[in-house]
């Protein structure tokens, strides 16, 4: 097959560095082989490093970071159970979807695009609704390039007796995430975004809370795939006899252990700070040229940049001059920024200023 | 990360050829890229030819062949819908178990563990009782190496006006399957079997009967998800504005594609003789060393082969000899035929006489 290369700069996948691809080509082995489940307990170890959690549920679903999303809810949720979902995004949308096929009593906040949760807001509809299981909410917002303040929300909601659900799909390995001291209860991610891995998985973490609230349940889960009491016996039991569910995605299992490897030897706060140092160059090179940031500097999301597209540029012929011309990938807009916005992602191996540099140089020049 | 290198002769994965690890390495491009549409496309392409079909909704689902099967009954069956399921080994058992969370109503027929699906059966049931939907069956079952005669099934629920779903995650590729002419509506595989790729994908597809179903649904489906509807209009339209669901596993595509190239490159008759040939090997040469076969020759798969374990052998102890001293998995027994059993499996690229010596070879060392 023929090789394609990008410089990826879009929403995700980011560019993946080369001993990550090497993992994933190793020579497959069997998923219920001793070796593999050596490997299976060493992702576990540096996933709960990278959430910060002590969670023995703390593992890698076979498939992308929406299927994160559905597991946490199906699993939390049953029919009838009332749950507030946070929306200021395409994902919190997503989020109230799969939450009604549960046949959950979904209550919405909504705030404006581009702009983070609010958490007066939610306190206020914790007062006026009693009973309320759980709270759900986007930490990253990838279609909005928002950071929400996680600690808050979760302060408030558990000052309610509620759970806690946060999609971290652009958040872990790139933004500060304490899931543990924060209080979050059930945590999803994806592969493909800071962690700088192939796309397909998905990391999650859940807290005992949340596992004493899914062994209570009195409905099956609707979701044969998605129902963790069928794995939970192998990771809550301490005993290594591995029940076979599904065939593990072995490739992009090795891929991921590499990848969070990586992010352990260079400590997460380095990794952080790395992210975060490479958004504040990007702000800088893209104002001096005259162009706008969406998002209020204190609510953004280091790994993911909304930059409003001039009234005079066309977008289409900007994304495509840069892809076709010079093999860049620009993220567009989603939803509501639909042509209206880019967004550029400075994730995994890409958050280095050189590479803002490159961005920014690349963008600037078509304008 | 270390490099471990086995000879896979177990239910799957099998071993995958170099060129597909190598196409699963190359870099990563974004899953709306029109380059990577291509790719989508042409994988499309060879994909209907591997299932002899003509349906324009075939594709390959983000997750391993459990999610095809859950995909499957999610999207075509509605509570209250009367479905049979054939059961003859775990899968069959497992689609019981998803229709039920689907909240069909579910008859089954079930045969003995190692015989096929018994079409005599299928035909009373049917006539026994009135407005059934859909009969479910396994074509390959991958718990006892049993083939059942998927025409006549399919012939005998189209005669009741019922749609066809048939599980063919170990035929694809190994066994004949001719989705058109035999009348199947709803057929999925997986990746790591026949095909010889690496695990974690799901190829499916819906016949345009299936799809008509499925347009008329009056509940939502319960997965967003499996959820194809939001996936219908790029495959269905022929337009290429693909709109974004879910971010693809595109390292996993690539290999995919170049798994299904060297199907077609070899064509579909000379691959399904290879795999019956390496079988035919098998079963003379493990014969002749006194061992038994346990399912009766004209039932048997040729992918996968179940081999009775002698009595005074120890299962743990020569699977574990052969993992341990010379890196070669065998399978061991799944539900009914744990311990009694071993599962020997010839797919794709070791679906070879040379093969089916080395792993005859190897098993009667040990005995």
């Amino acid at each position: 097959m023929e090789s394609i290369k990008r410089d990826l700069f879009g929403p995700g996948p980011t560019n993946v560095p080369d001993s990550i691809l090497q993992a994933l080509s190793l020579p497959t082995i069997g998923h219920l082989d001793p070796a593999f489940l050596g490997i299976m307990d060493e992702i576990g170890e540096r996933l709960r490093h990278c959430f910060q959690t002590k969670n023995s549920l703390t593992f890698v679903l076979s498939a992308p970071g929406s299927i994160g999303m559905e597991t946490s809810f199906v699993n939390l949720l049953e029919p009838g159970d009332k749950v507030i979902v946070c929306i200021n995004g395409v994902f919190g949308g997503r989020m109230k979807d799969i939450c009604e096929r549960v046949g959950a009593e979904v209550i919405t906040i909504e705030n404006e695009w581009g702009t983070p949760v609010d958490p007066d807001e939610l306190r206020a509809t914790l007062e006026a609704n009693s009973d309320v299981t759980a709270v759900a909410f986007v930490h990253a917002e990838t279609s909005t390039g928002v950071r929400s303040d996680a600690k808050s929300i979760a302060e408030i909601a558990k000052s309610h007796g509620c759970l806690v659900v946060a999609d971290c799909v652009t958040s872990l390995g790139g933004v500060e995430l304490l899931v543990d001291d924060w209080g979050l209860d059930v945590v999803y991610s994806g592969s493909q975004k800071c962690l700088s891995c192939v796309p397909g998985l998905s990391p999650i973490t859940f807290s005992k809370q949340a596992v004493d609230k899914i062994k209570q349940r009195k409905s099956r889960v609707q979701s044969w795939f998605c129902d963790i009491s069928l794995l939970m016996s192998y990771y809550e039991s301490g005993e290594k006899t591995r029940a076979y569910h599904h065939t593990a995605p072995v490739n992009s299992l090795y891929a991921m252990n590499e990848a969070l490897r990586l992010v352990v030897e260079e400590t997460l706060q380095v990794r952080w700070d790395r992210h975060r140092d490479a958004a504040s160059h990007l702000y800088s090179r893209l104002e001096a040229a005259g162009l706008e940031m969406i998002v209020a500097a204190e609510h953004r999301l280091s790994p993911l940049t909304l930059v409003r597209i001039p009234e005079d540029v066309d977008d289409a012929a900007i994304r495509g001059g840069l892809l076709n011309n010079k093999n860049i990938e620009l993220g567009g807009g989603l939803g509501k920024f639909a042509g209206n916005a880019w967004r550029i992602g400075l994730m995994g191996q890409n958050a280095t200023v050189d590479r803002a540099d490159f961005i920014a140089d690349a963008l600037i020049s078509e304008l």
